[in-house]
């Protein structure tokens, strides 16, 4: 029996192969008409490695928004604009088995923080924190993070699923609302949730994650440079919190199952990073109810026994 | 700057001297009259590295209770009796923000499964599916893994401590009954939690715990030796829960600030465990609000930055 | 168009007819088997006027347990025992749209008070500060009251339904165990739940229902005579709380529809008073998913429009 | 001993004297600038009987908004727009313990459907259903509606107060778009909330109040008119819901002690009403920690035992 095996196209082909018929176990997502289009049986996948390489496997070049994979972007914007300290007076570090959407939590807890940035209460009170003159240089600035962080210069925002986000949006609305009468937003509340649909409606591609991945795993370097372009220390923050809550109601699953950190968004997108190994970028857009593709996670599961890349199980 | 700490005697006499202040900020634990007579000023550190080292300082020889830091053992016991699938039937994989003895979320959850082994309901969820022909060889069960895990074949149950805790375990009582109802805990209930209260009034040293954390290191195995003694995907599971959920409501900043897998007990205790390369265990009994060692959280930081072993950042 | 209906046998009769296929909506309670062997079809309605006339139609000799019915003897009981101030230190006098057996608010609220008499956890705290030497002798103080209000000297308990709410009681015995943790309950657990479910077993037929509730009409005095054998300031008490809170999480819809106290069991029994002018006692044992006799609510309904006791629309 | 206490000025002055100490015991509510102006010492009554008498003592020509009190008008004005069953589509009927302003229940029941029409979610969703081209037009159907029953044709809004409400109702906004978001409110959120904060910012003074709660007492007629203005089936549902839920958390222990329909606002004014008796209106700025006139309430109370007005004592 072969024991390690070695990360080849051929490999991750197989991988590939292996994983597309979960995809029959989920649905796409299809609370905005944008989302409900994508092609339920796409799968790619494409990781770098922090020695450079890059392979990609399968649909890579299906175009697909951020969503929830955002709050991992706007929390590192807001930690390198605000600093640690500011950012976790307005929300917590704690995971939660809440739904992303709760707003119970929110009344019941002391002080009416929000328990992480990775539910959308979080996020919404991390983009109230985010500097700039108004919404525009506040989402340019995010953007010119994910160009650093991809290399990808083209980068955009897709605006018929921003359009739709903000139509649809009154949950998200609420729970901003109320953040506000609690005094956790302190700025104009339609601004940051403006900039939250904007975030959640950036689009990338397979390889774009791969690299902020790597990104991640290299501490906030490009591959092979010496430059810290982002704090290694904020990247860490980001990194376990994405371990402990970056995959809904299943990270705690994800935990014992994969053991590296990754994010997860409806559209199908997971972004994950191996520390000092590699970045991963999936796309399967048949979701399960948490809000996971199905098929995602299997490849990412596959990925962790085939290749020994459990943090918790070395 | 000296960069990188050597794991040195007097090393982590400074360590211990620069942590000592902290007890004044936690007290020390009185709902049972045993805990509250420890002394909060104490705190001795055990570190065992999977090279066969070990290195003690300060008041090691104190004895204090596992409290909650059985709930670690309990479960390996539960998954090697049952296996994975039968345990997670019952409990749930998820971290949560809740206080580790609420009853909110039994109620309000589908299945009304506890949500994680480490929270009260989750713990006397996993002591009802040990297996034995009765609690006196249940309980032998778990202290025979106990003393393969630190080599101590000397470890005994604290009388006093055990019969307060079955005094004053109401609380726990109604989590029980609780569970009963709804077909979560399908043996006795009062056996379950007799099991329950044994478990935390088992007597450890700093040095138990620092075994038990290299055993852990070390997937299973002591160190040294090929045998594996436990499977290493319960002691994979074990860590991961213990990262995500082992510090109480603290755990998400404990996993950012010192980023390897630990459990906490209301004694004072901590049992950790970096992968690959040491256990920790420390006892420092004035705890903060939360439950968790003041002074040995501060240690275990200091740990972490010093001789850089935390996994997120790396 | 005859507006004003007069209270007469046929009258009763027609409403009967009127409600029986009511029944049909409902289910029989089978939580416990002896619930479960009662009559779907079977409806009774028995009045008792101030003035002493006794109208009976339908399966008036159907005997049934009084379950939560009891709730509003013992919490007269334990307001003669022990006082106004005393009961409503340990239990709320407020409403609430939560389940009969809800634990939450138990956690949530401060104090930990259960909200009133007529939830579980309410009437166990009640139950729990009966007076009388040991279970035995507070069990015949409350059959001894009933008796009373009944003038039925042959009251006696249901022993196989005793049985059977006590095997079952888990629920119950969860909310008492965390009562006892937080000091609402102040006696020994076991004996206010054995009393608890003593009460609830009490066997009566609708010709006790209706005088009870003549006796709570007649505030505490049986018909035509001057004695008040119960304080008219409890009787009061418990006519209030059965008008807000005595029809499980429907009591709002029926104070809307019927508009006079009554309180419900899941044997489909219901206790009603107009006060100042009769009693009313039902029994049809298919219940709503609330826990109401469907066909029992009808009539009341019924009654209470045709002869316009209606107390908010008077 | 004089038993029945005649409803004289002299009576009235005495009850007034012995109330108004009370005041001391509450604060003047200060969530807008406006509210917290009055003066904590004030104390009006006026009663208004049916059969045509109106006796006022202390400070009545105080004037002050509606607030909550609101609540009951505009319920009235939905049952008259849409009928019964549409409006009960959209909210319950079921007295609740939670705070008025509580989000969780919202969340957590089946339906989303808030708990009745007197806390602010149930309110503001009532406030959506009701008729009229535009928010104006609604707006002056209330007021209409309020001329009517008060026979006060120089009703108005206070424009401070309205804006300030606008300005400080994030909280209401929150539970506003939750609604949106669920399908409970189906027309515009923010007209919906520009009327519901008007209704609160009408100015009235005691007598109108009095004249209200005498026109709920003759179920829809002017006293000593024969022509039903509004319907009586829904002048008995509104006094019903002011029975069970009129006084925020205290409706409870205020039924039990008082036991008769009343609803309070934070202003401090009380509109209460006896059925086929009276309307009393009461104003004092001073409240309690759930929201209601200290001094209020003590002079409901003692006009309640001494002119034997509870309708669960008679």
């Amino acid at each position: 029996v072969e024991k390690v095996r070695k990360l080849t196209t051929e490999y991750l082909e197989r991988v590939l192969t292996n994983s597309r018929p979960y995809s029959a176990q989920g649905k796409v997502a299809d609370y905005i008409p944008e989302l409900s289009k994508a092609n339920p049986q796409a799968l790619g996948i494409t990781i770098a490695t922090c020695d450079g390489q890059v392979i990609a496997v399968g649909e890579c070049d299906t175009k697909f928004t951020l969503q929830s994979i955002s709050k991992v972007i706007s929390l590192i914007r807001a930690l390198e604009d605000c600093g640690e300290e500011a950012v976790f007076q307005k929300v917590g570090m704690e995971p939660t088995g809440d739904p992303f959407n709760s707003i119970i939590r929110l009344e019941a807890l002391n002080h009416h923080k929000p328990l992480n940035p990775m539910i959308n209460a979080g996020a919404i009170a991390v983009a109230s924190m985010i500097k700039g003159k108004n919404v525009e240089e506040r989402f340019q600035g995010i953007l010119s993070l994910l160009k650093t962080m991809t290399g990808n210069p083209k980068l955009t925002m897709n605006e018929e699923v921003y359009q739709s986000e903000k139509k649809t949006g009154d949950r998200n609305r609420s729970l901003a609302y109320f953040m506000k009468s609690t005094g956790i937003i302190e700025t104009d509340v339609e601004e940051a949730l403006d900039l939250y649909f904007r975030f959640n409606s950036i689009n990338v591609q397979c390889s774009d994650l791969a690299k902020i991945g790597c990104f991640f795993a290299n501490q906030g370097k490009l591959s092979n440079k010496q430059e810290e372009l982002v704090s290694a220390d904020h990247i860490g923050i980001a990194k376990t919190i994405m371990l402990t809550s970056g995959m809904y109601n299943a990270s705690g699953e994800f935990a014992i199952h994969v053991g590296f950190p990754a994010k997860s968004g409806v559209s199908g997108g997971i972004l994950a990073s191996v520390p000092g190994q590699m970045g991963i970028g999936v796309i399967g857009p048949a979701i399960d109810e948490k809000g996971n593709s199905v098929a995602g996670v299997h490849v990412l599961k596959t990925l962790s026994k085939d290749l020994f890349l459990n943090m918790f199980r070395t």
